[in-house]
């Protein structure tokens, strides 16, 4: 399971090449709102798929959506390991009281 | 990195449990509808995050994204290997090429 | 200020031309799912542009919002009247008190 | 139908308020990133709403919606009336045209 860690690093090789070459350089190229319109986009997709589509289309926009998000996670300069690890934290907490420590957070 | 396998494995194992002892499961109780709605909400606060937001809070509501995307997933009985398979198998193509034909799919 | 009653008319009429004759008419035919969409990607924008974006982007991503929702309502037979009561009826209360209720409701 | 200026008057009457005893200046002391959340929220809200809610359901968000959109268009001194001139400046063009048009804009 290193899918998202090797796709964590095409992004970043992709980040400098010509945009109309590649789709993650055309992104970077219209700046970091147009990348985050996309994952808000694909958030809505994947929404909308879980409550009106079938398995496969959650799946699609599921990975629509990680792709992206890695894409604007990349371009605030933050680590695929650096969220990794703010997951693996919070796991020594749970149920009701893990989620009123993240608000409080 | 097994933080998401893992995490998928909690979330299966508390969504089960009664509703007043799980976030999960209170959020399960609530319905498909409920859950979908915090995806959409955590979306917007990643988004909101990387536009004005410090690295932390971007890592922060990234975490809380990816943590209610697993909980949708597995409320559509979607595996996290799917969604992986998924990306894995998107990765043979590449650049603007390969968007086109996930939006062809 | 009869834009919006004006506009809600104006895509009722257009929801039954043929589809590649009419925006309004190519979006129903894609369905609710596709109408929904929209509503959330132009949310997104709106968020984007009142974010990071000129008065200008606003009052142009405000436009396709309002545009987009009254084609949401119009899909689901919920008429642009039946809202602004909703919001005549709360402008009774107000404050903290006004939204407690309405969390309620 | 004067409901939407109406509560744009209220909500700019409110803005200056103490935080304690009104909504929209609480917003507003919590910033616009926070007002622009809650239009994410509610946006997503009604989508999920016109999927699979009732239509008192979608009445109730849509007016939500359209309140959170008039605080954050406030709380960028975008005027109502601005928005609606744009939407009457639109209506001159029709159909997938216009929907051209707006987005080559």
């Amino acid at each position: 399971m290193d899918t998202l860690p090797r796709l964590e690093q095409t992004i970043a090789a992709r980040r400098g090449a010509a945009p109309g070459t590649s789709y993650v350089a055309s992104l970077h190229a219209r700046g970091l709102p147009a990348i985050a319109q996309k994952v808000g986009e694909e958030a809505t997709e994947a929404v909308i798929a879980a409550l009106t589509g079938s398995r496969e289309a959650v799946v699609g926009e599921a990975a629509d959506l990680l792709f992206h998000l890695l894409v604007m996670l990349g371009a605030r300069d933050v680590s695929l390991a650096h969220v990794m690890a703010e997951l693996d934290r919070r796991e020594g907490t749970s149920g009701i009281a893990e989620k009123a420590a993240r608000k409080d957070a």
